[in-house]
């Protein structure tokens, strides 16, 4: 059984909060249906990338948001212009992430900054790995987060930008199908399928951008593996790439 | 706090199966970490699309699998050629889904068919649902649901492709963030993020085709909705159409 829940009350995020340290109290209080408390190896921390950016310092002043996401901004992707003169920029990132406004943020945070994302996301969430483990004694799988939108779907939807400790992509291209058949083009992307789930407890407007997802422990590895950068696709398998 | 089974054990699905018949006694043997038994009203019954397809005959003979695509494409996005001499055609399949093949499926099926999807999904959705009020009283939210790639991400994910009384995108535009900001953007693909977390308990290989999601009753609905085709982008707020 796959279990989520995201817990209320976390306090402010600054430049500089210890998310570990911030985090570890409120890990302690979790109840679990079956009557056990805290966290447990196997568990899943998800976070939202704007937390962890927060505590890095990444709220930038922001007047003029659009000479931001220019400057995080590897390579557009593609552009609309609005009736109201504003335009839409999909582009790829510093971050090698194709998403809208480079992911640059001008919501939840004070009027006139503009918040960054982590610079490395994969080094965010392995440091805060370290930090749970350092305190905690265990090893949980990290994953931060943010929010895309599809090109043929309507909505936004959660994916993992950043990732420790757990398998990104579930290759099950070894294993069989009920018939005997080989599940060929079975590479899974299970942590962007954890930062969905995790986000449908979550929410937007709730406050809350921590969820600990139970039940993937056979996801959770000792080491701190590759990270989320392996489930961004490289230049030669974009079969969407314009202009190359 | 969101839970998420896939109950074993589930009979052979052929032409004509009766899904709710065979799902109402499934359905009665879930047990919740709460020492509850069954489905519950607020719950949300989410199908693969390939036993939905299987029940409605949608098997067919298929020894020119490249036949079946191209029968099931309404127009190309996207085309690949691999060194072995085979082709990947990304298409806008009559169900109006972007998907890798139309959605065509060769795998999991007996050798020399292939499997179309379902040819209304979201009727598929509300007929399931119908047959499981009528044998449980209750109203769970049914979706179908299939998988696809995504342009930027490695791994496939699954989405919602039939929908029946639930709300597949969840609208917040009216609501607040935490600083009293208005949150635009927000419109979230909440049945595609529910289909990703009930893959990654149903599993591709482990013979589960349906899972129960408890803890998300906000967003069941007593009529059966507008369905998942509000899901799929328009083509006017496409911004990858090329040649049109």
């Amino acid at each position: 059984m796959l279990l989520v829940q995201a817990p209320d009350g976390v306090g402010e995020v600054t430049s500089g909060t210890d998310l570990a340290a911030l985090l570890t109290p409120l890990l302690a209080t979790l109840t679990w249906p079956d009557g056990s408390t805290g966290l447990a190896e196997g568990d899943i921390i998800v976070i939202a990338s704007k937390v962890v950016a927060k505590s890095e310092g990444r709220l930038v002043a922001g007047k003029d948001r659009e000479a931001a996401i220019t400057a995080e901004t590897v390579r557009v992707v593609a552009t609309r212009e609005y009736p109201d003169g504003s335009t839409l920029r999909i582009v790829e990132n510093r971050q090698g992430l194709v998403m809208a406004a480079a992911g640059v943020d001008a919501s939840n945070v004070l009027p006139g900054t503009v918040l960054l994302l982590p610079e490395d996301p994969d080094a965010s969430a392995r440091r805060i790995r370290r930090g749970l483990n350092a305190r905690l004694g265990l090893r949980p799988g990290v994953l931060i987060t943010d929010t895309v939108g599809r090109p043929w779907r309507r909505g936004i939807a959660d994916i993992s930008i950043g990732a420790a400790g757990i398998d990104v992509l579930e290759d099950l291209r070894g294993q069989k199908d009920m018939q005997g058949r080989d599940l060929r083009a079975s590479v899974i992307a299970v942590a962007d399928e954890i930062a969905g789930a995790a986000d449908l407890v979550r929410g937007k407007a709730k406050g809350r951008p921590f969820a600990v997802v139970r039940g993937l422990g056979h996801l959770v590895t000792h080491e701190d593996g590759d990270g989320a950068a392996v489930a961004i696709r490289p230049p030669e398998e974009d079969m969407f790439r314009t202009g190359s």
